[in-house]
């Protein structure tokens, strides 16, 4: 059976999620307890040299990291649904907004750089809260003036995509701290439409073994 | 014709000035000089309202943004040679190898991030240094341990795909803030294979126009 490392907090485990979720692929979840530091330990390092979650481990017992290297891998295995549906061009346009997400707020706002601004620049946490929602805010407003490119209940269209999987985590990390988000109403009528599926609610982090409460 | 915004230093331009190399795609190159600021200039918004370069305008006038979009689009349109060959899974590796440094090393290390822990957070430059290759570092021994397991000349085989594309230019930057390289022999070998290719010597960034002394 499919394995996949995760945390239930990990916003790049949830993009995973999400979608094996929408292709309806049942997995065996093995938690990582990120805040406690289990991605350090020799043995999940055997797993993912880089100490980062999610690893997706296939029947065969390859592994595979990186969030979308893993769904793009399970786009192109598993084709129905499609998460990077249409021509070269519009598959390039689901990309670069996932691309905003994946590139430039989240890897930012990674719990590693949080406890590297906190510990070795020694930032107090007010600091930390405004560096993150500085990147929120900037890459929000990208996407929130992209998509209004593209019609649809989602991000790019009637059916949800890569561009909506690496959306719904980033807007979950942003409410954890308190971002103002009533200046993308795209974004969050996109957000309200994943919500109403089966696959979204049941990849988000409450809805983890995991979840601390 | 095809024109690309670029400056030269940007490596995020630099992966796509290689990728179209490669591709044998000739194209217009227009500087934004990011040291100076054009990049937040009203006219380039228009253009990419992410304020970042690189973006790629194709011959119809769409505009393609985020660099491992514009490349996985080029590979799409023109298969030869191709930046992601083989199957599903070696794909993903490529892709996985990629993103580490388009996730997890470029963006922490990204012209407005070293601005911001400048001027917002008042750090001084010995400390934003070694952030600097803190990070280049952490990626780096990723990739050479999970490149162990490829062979061939390049990171993936024996032709570059987009996991050499990405390397290159982030080498370029660990060298520009003095990275110690010695623990990455697997990552200087792919270094140097690409490096006798005309594709890449043409995109590095002292052969391009906006180069300053």
């Amino acid at each position: 059976m499919t394995r996949l490392y995760t945390y239930w907090r990990s916003s790049a485990a949830y993009r995973v999620r999400i979608a094996l979720n929408l292709k309806g692929i049942s997995y065996d979840a093995q938690s990582i307890h990120l805040a406690r530091g289990d991605q350090k330990q020799d043995d999940y390092k055997k797993i993912n040299a880089q100490g980062l979650v999610p690893a997706l481990v296939l029947d065969d017992g390859d592994i595979l990291t990186q969030s979308l290297a893993i769904i793009e891998y399970l786009d192109e295995t598993v084709p129905e649904p499609r998460l990077l549906p249409g021509d070269a061009k519009a598959r390039a346009h689901i990309r670069s907004l996932a691309l905003v997400v994946a590139c430039d707020i989240h890897p930012l706002n990674n719990l590693r750089v949080l406890k590297y601004l906190k510990n070795e620049l020694g930032q107090e946490q007010a600091a930390i809260d405004v560096w993150y929602r500085h990147w929120i805010a900037d890459g929000l407003q990208a996407m929130e003036s992209q998509a209004k490119d593209h019609g649809g209940r989602f991000l790019c269209g009637d059916a949800p995509t890569l561009a909506d999987v690496c959306l719904v985590p980033q807007l979950y990390n942003a409410r954890r701290f308190d971002c103002d988000l009533s200046p993308f109403p795209r974004l969050l009528a996109a957000e309200q439409a994943c919500a109403e599926l089966d696959a979204f609610r049941r990849a988000a982090p409450e809805a983890q073994p995991d979840a601390q409460p």
